[in-house]
């Protein structure tokens, strides 16, 4: 059995490599495992030797020490890998297939499934809808940035690139279909984005220029990203789109400079909870996007929300925000007949179709968010360099198979 | 000319009877008319010998002084009509054709009308996207509770009855394809009810029965509808419905006794921003139905929002309630990726196949919202009784058409 | 094991009960199994005790010899049962359960499946897409018209039925689901049936009186059914259709009578290839329904066609025929703007809310066919009358499930 | 007023520039004109100075002697004018805006216009639903490839560009506008191309080319173009595309060398009943184009049929194709659960976005489809050069807005 190191969250602001078991076809008990689901056989399993696992936006939540993810908890739920052992049910994959992990943990069989909404199926989370690997109060599916992972369901989870040299080539690409690129995406499709749309999307972090990215896809005529951080800024215009400095003020004035009017067809959340206020120096306020965007949506417009706001949040600015309660003037909203998508993005609704995007050069979402490649020891650097703002997506590549 | 009487805003909790002017082809200065608006041209408009005009409660917060109405407002937006001249521009309309009126008005020819969002014509309202009759702050149309209204654009608003007579026998019905019943039934759409469907309606007012029937006319399974007035929660039941008494608390346990599961599919807010908090005596609170609906919406599930939200409310309960703002348990709806459509029924969309089903005999409208004919001159009464909590749709029978 | 009784093809007109091994969890070879399935494994398999198995218009093009279907090809796609043994791979799924089987067999992990096209599944049928229970060409699987019947991929392809006791009171009804009832609602559906809408089905065999119970159940303001047989319009004339008798000429006269134009808004095809021309004594012309639908569907509207064509039919009535080839009027349809959907109906798309529909009571499916339960030893009478235009749906009851 | 030349159809294979009376709000009586619409008043009307108007493939099919066009018809339903006078009922156009006229003529007022199929009105053709300008049995409406025509219902039929500077800058493209290449997107979108999507369109004329331009659009992966012109097929991979030469074959080999697999999932016919078989020097043969479609497109895939069928057809091949039937293969459509979208693109659905998309540099639809401006006195050189097969969309230039 393989040494199988990952990289685990330790207390806030910290993570660390840390050792762990090679996974087996059964969910041991470990920090965060739900005890409902602490020694669930996983017949339908693989295990996958990863190609590229990345470090995600919503991880920094757990890692700031938002949320209530418990010591040692191993992170990591954007997960391309190689199957290196098939559970004895698995059907449709072979040792050697390259796959894209949605990081919506789904069990193909529920009601929630078979209508496609795989980011809330009934059977992989005791506690409610929907899971993910390596995820605070998601089950306690271990996390996959290590270099060895388990992953259930795999006959329907998994997605299989047709070309195993061909997927290594574009890998940087690929690697964002486990979910950024699907979660932006995903933002853009319910945010009613179509052939000649107007679009703001709040956040140039990855998931904002992902959503930038597959709204360009989609056909969008202009698409404007609204942040304060210059570099994410500079990113976004990198690829094609309109800018709004977060730091000068609300954003309807500068959109009106670029559109000729303070208002926008579509607005996409890629925020979150964590959200601040507007000009130099604006502090934590968190109902501030969706506000701003109910303003800049025109009538008749959509909001596609893949931003998390959570149930509870121990590190809240008073005490609605504490327990996720935000004030929001739905007044605005209705007086324009506006409709909103909150949620996980269900990946498995898109990655097929962003993955052939990508196999035919029809984009490129690693370079659109700055991929960045970096050995699985990195981690920690990569987690503080992010949470400082670099306009970088982390990759962490833990068994060497991307080449320099 | 003839004589044209009408119902008008006078005081907070006070409508009279008052003379008008007979209409012609412009929109006159007036009470609630927008600068804007005086002197418009209306050569495409049709004037109608009112049938039926319905009191609707959309009207009592004009009349309960939550809004900025002038005195003298004429009210009403829920027309059907007689057309007893034509302007010169109507291609598609004769004199004496019995129509139906939708409660937006629309001009057919900008992009959201093209679009079919008739509810946010671009053209009608120089304030703000979306106008109505005899409302405040829409523009300043005339409002059709009076013997003869004004119809502009009407080739493109009116929908015409096919056969007069018997149109005329089944008016109880057709009455409310003006607004109401497309609004309750714009509710159940846009909360993803269809065939099978689990359905709970906050509110057993007129636009909640509508919202109620309109459910059951897509086929939906089960339609709880939860109030706190008994009442209105026995004519609920008359046509089918479970029911919820909110006096007893929230409504999650009630529903669980009715489905087993304290969660339906689609939930609908028929209420608004005058909602009141739970059990006997609760007071006032605007959150408290969207609130209630993320509670018992279940994962994957959609809320309708026909129910009315401000963006000033000078009677509200607090500051953030006097300017709109909600607090809002976002996370709940989040974590279940619910979607939320909200704003005015673009009524064009529904009414002619709801006419369809009327006609047809597929549905009674009138009978399930308790249709009650009263003369124009009884319309204070008919006013104050339903602000009372009456379970009563009054109709307003201007001209006598209606014989009993 | 228990004996197991079948029925099966013995030679163009005629069926027997024969004598088959009691399933395994295995597809052996036998009469009609495609040798690339043969000796497949079935871990995720259940088998079931069948309550009921209906006779299928669609099994009726085998038995009059219109198919290559080989003697002793066990029959049955429409499967109700109870769970008597799990495969070792199945989850979700309890001894005793009682559950609804598609008739379409789907892996429930290929990207068809994965995007809800379950009727052409891509891992079942070694063929093509699509596969079916005791259907020729369709891969093998053993037809469920039978004492015990094995069912793959059971945590996906079973619905299970909430309360064993109440589905068994509602079994006329809630036998119709493996089939005929979600594949006339398809039809509804596909033909863009919604509230208000006017239909026209062509042939009131069961799954003409299930489109039009479909219709109704979504809403439609009028259902007109089409055929030459006057007991089976008499059945459709028993729920609320209007009906038009294909003896007396094409349907558009009649039409034009009941809704004063001759056009509907929808149009349904449930007859398929076997089609014949209009007129007492008119003989098979298999593009009549077809061309009959392109001219009575209005401008605008669409084609739901799940009646079957084939792509070959040894007893066509000539050369076009034998190879499947129609000579349709497409002009007609193009001048209108029509669209058209072919195919086997996805039934786990509508089988969940076609359920919960009949278990509130709000449809009764198995009133609207005549369901007729007989045991399996009168199979034999069962198609030779149903092939004899009786207006009953027979339903098999091989294990004395159905009490009288 | 000022002098007024058109193209006009004469006889089989001949059109001719000849003098027509400039236009008035009236429809007069002439070629081809509907007895019934002589006399029509079209106070909503504006009289456009054109600015470009195209020569379009289904302008051949009269020229060709391949209908019952009548001599004299003025020709040109591909429109972009500036307003020179308006109706008195014209309300938000003014002289001097510079409009795309939609092919189709549509009041804006009837059941399909409110539904947004403006491809079948029913108030603008005497004969059927739906009309043209300058086509045989449309109601007889001028054609506009004249210095002047008439547009009524203005208000709703025209897009206005936002900018005439900008706009006669990107005039190549945005006279695309009016007819092909919305009718090639509506291919595309009909035919379900997304993101991702393998797409053959049959046929690289102009509506072949604008079909593989909106499917790239769209976000399509891989598009593949089919045609035995040679110089058309270089101009389809001039922006992208692949290509099938059909003087070699059918289309299926050729895709599988692409692809990998001979299947796409989305078919696009951009030909129509002119349609002729595969390998060099086929002959014409009706159906060819949409059995390939049937053969090449994957199970659960969809048709998109933007090529015109006909009811009749004097110039067909046999007696079935004289009146329009087509001996299609339907069973192999049936087996793959296809489905069909016939009928004129509804051009208004899309034109303002792909406007938008041109207006953004996001799109070079002129480029793509190789547009050449000539004169109003070069038109015959057009017609016979295009109908050689020049693989250029010629754009008459009748008032010399172009320069060069």
């Amino acid at each position: 059995m393989a040494e199988n190191k990952a990289v685990a969250y330790k207390e806030p602001g910290k993570v660390e490599v840390i050792d762990i078991d090679y996974p087996t076809f059964e969910l041991k008990d470990g920090p965060g495992v739900n005890p409902a689901n602490v020694g669930r056989k996983v017949p339908h399993g693989v295990i996958l030797k990863t190609v590229t696992t990345n470090i995600c936006g919503s991880d920094q939540h757990m890692v700031r020490g938002r949320t209530t993810a418990p010591p040692d908890l191993v992170l990591g739920h954007e997960i391309t890998g190689e199957v290196v052992e098939t559970g004895p049910d698995v059907e449709f994959l072979k040792v050697g297939d390259l796959v894209s992990v949605p990081f919506n943990i789904a069990c193909g069989r529920c009601r929630n499934c078979k209508e496609r909404k795989t980011g809330i199926c009934l059977n992989v989370n005791p506690d409610r809808p929907g899971s993910a690997y390596g995820y605070v109060d998601m089950g306690g599916w271990v996390g996959g940035q290590a270099n060895y992972v388990l992953v259930p369901y795999a006959d329907f989870n998994c997605l299989k690139f047709p070309d195993k040299d061909q997927a290594l080539e574009k890998i940087m690409d690929l690697t964002m279909l486990s979910d950024i690129f699907p979660t932006g995406f995903h933002g853009a499709v319910t945010a009613g984005v179509g052939v000649g749309s107007t679009v703001y999307v709040a956040g140039a972090g990855p998931v904002g220029l992902a959503a930038a990215t597959g709204a360009l896809l989609l056909g969008a005529a202009v698409v404007i990203v609204g942040d304060m951080n210059a570099d994410r800024l500079k990113q976004a215009a990198s690829f094609g789109c309109e800018t709004v400095d977060l730091t000068k003020g609300s954003p309807g004035d500068q959109i009106e400079q670029i559109l000729g009017e303070p208002l926008v067809d579509c607005g996409i959340d890629a925020v979150g909870f964590e959200a601040k206020g507007h000009g130099a120096g604006a502090k934590e306020a968190p109902a501030t996007v969706l506000n701003d965007l109910m303003d800049i949506t025109a009538a008749g417009g959509a909001l596609g929300i893949p931003g998390l706001y959570v149930t509870g949040d121990p590190g809240g600015i008073d005490e609605a925000a504490k327990k996720g309660s935000l004030s929001l003037s739905l007044g605005t909203g209705w007086a324009k007949s506006l409709s909103f998508t909150t949620g996980q993005c269900p990946v498995m609704k898109y990655n097929r179709g962003l993955m052939m995007a990508i196999l035919h050069d029809r984009v490129s979402i690693g370079k659109n968010v700055n991929a960045k490649a970096i050995t699985l020891e990195d981690a920690p650097r990569g987690y503080a360099e992010f949470d400082q703002g670099a306009a970088t997506k982390y990759v962490l590549n833990p068994n060497g198979y991307i080449k320099n």
